[in-house]
């Protein structure tokens, strides 16, 4: 079958071997996947991962334990613990020791005519959900993870970035009826953000009006974000890390201490939550699809999405 | 009158001009005052100070704006906030952004015959205080602050660091009733954290049994410090930073991403809660006392604080 591995440049092949179900595992086919910043720095070799790309997904129950899922269109929490340590059994398994990861870490993703995921990680894609807007589950899953480390108090949460998650951020802060303000380098991107109700600034036209905020979501994945984070932060204020840089950054660490700020690490969220944002309306991310490619041209997509400026790339099953 | 200047090296000078006691200022006589890792940052050039070093004393109170302050002895908050802002009416103005700090920005320190601090400052040294443990009310309230930000759930408090504020942060955490462990680099330090009630280990004794820890106090004020604490921490775990490092660190911010971690800035705390911790004999950080030294040769008191693995050094009024 076509499936898309993770090498330097990623290599769509057509031979890969068909997944074999393990027990509690449900065998999915893939209906359409979406294209993340981790695909491409998995392709330039972090996490070392070799295995089939991919873990935005909207797919169709193949086989699965019982009958229940059968047919059934469904996404799924990435993050696949052991389900059975404490993190498994009472915080959702997201820091499970021994969890793999869809698509990133011990295995298979999503960018393939056929996956497993666990059971017990699906969640049902409501009828009235159109696949192009399932398919934001897990990066609005992540984005709305954010709202559990914003602060009550009252001023504008700064989100850094207006690529892919930072405008997937503004949303979700934005959904919580929080005046929300984007700043990033890239017009067209920053009006996208407007639309969607934010405030938007490009980055050199930014003077000292929005210091002092109390959250800043820094979501560049650059040092250059982090410092500006520090700054524009306000005493005893939060810094919510919602990009991975991987390796070691170099960064001025003295404002987060002088300055006592919250710096609190972001990562994946709950799809339910996500998806009940989708399916309700409150949130439309269909606007942020500039491109769609067949998974036979997988390869051709992630390139695609790899020009700088790109928002969301699309992979059809 | 006799000073220590803020060069490089610290210059003590003996013909330093009397300082003017300004509307709401206290005229503060020297008593003892300790030497801090920041004094030896600032001599060598850290945050541009030119002014008299030293922010840790005890002193007697010569001219105040009353009477009610004349003839106590006294510690003080350094953060010379404003008055006015928000930060200083309601949240003690450690961020006041037009503060001055004793000693360090903007304000003439302590290692001088005599010096001014704000009334609003001070704290009274009971008559039953000894200055030798009153004069570790500073970083006492600095170490101190770290228990409000310690997360409830079980499990042991890690704390980096062997050095002086290693030392006033373990025997803080202790005071709660939480079981701590110093992590340090000198066997005969560690001994000391050991008489106080912690655990202590050798980090190149360090094997995994310690992974996981709610929380991590880092107090080494080193990129390699951050690096283990992030290791140490546990998924969505505390680590605090306790020590600025200035200007750039290379670290690896990866793992606060991806373990959710919650990195908590701390700097200066309650003077008073130091005082009634020292006052009730619920710490007693009298044996990190290591060598004094009279006003008139505090030069030479920062060479001997200067040589690795030196605690408390005093100077004397």
């Amino acid at each position: 079958m076509h499936a898309l591995l993770c090498r330097q440049p990623p290599e769509l092949v057509t031979d890969h071997a068909e997944p074999v179900r393990r027990s509690g595992e449900a065998l999915i086919k893939l209906r359409v996947a979406g294209v993340c910043d981790t695909d491409l720095a998995l392709s330039r070799g972090y996490m070392g991962f070799r295995g089939v790309l991919g873990h935005e997904f909207v797919g169709e129950v193949l086989e699965a334990e019982g009958t229940a899922w059968r047919g059934k269109r469904v996404v799924a929490d990435i993050n696949a613990g052991c389900g059975r340590c404490a993190d498994c059994t009472l915080r959702g398994g997201h820091h499970c020791r021994e969890r793999t990861v869809l698509g990133i870490a011990g295995r298979d993703g999503a960018f393939a005519e056929r996956f497993t995921v666990p059971e017990r990680c699906l969640v049902a894609v409501p009828d009235a959900l159109p696949d192009d807007r399932a398919v934001f589950a897990e990066p609005l899953a992540a984005a709305l993870h954010v709202l559990d480390d914003l602060p009550g108090d009252e001023g504008p949460i700064i989100v850094l970035g207006d690529g892919k998650l930072g405008q997937l951020v503004a949303r979700a802060v934005l959904s919580r009826g929080r005046r929300t303000v984007v700043i990033g380098h890239h017009e067209a991107k920053l009006a996208l953000a407007r639309t969607a109700g934010a405030e938007a600034v490009l980055e050199r036209d930014l003077g000292t009006a929005l210091d002092g905020a109390p959250a800043v979501v820094e979501a560049t994945g650059s040092a250059s974000g982090i410092a500006l984070a520090f700054r524009l932060a306000r005493p005893r204020g939060t810094v919510i890390l919602k990009t991975t840089i991987s390796g070691p950054t170099t960064v001025d660490l003295s404002p987060a201490v002088i300055n006592e700020l919250r710096v609190v690490g972001s990562r994946c969220g709950d799809l339910s939550r996500a998806i009940d944002a989708l399916a309700g309306g409150s949130i439309d991310p269909a606007d942020l699809i500039v491109a769609r490619y067949p998974l036979a041209r997988a390869d051709a997509a992630l390139a695609h999405a790899a020009t700088p400026g790109t928002l969301k790339v699309l992979v059809d099953g």
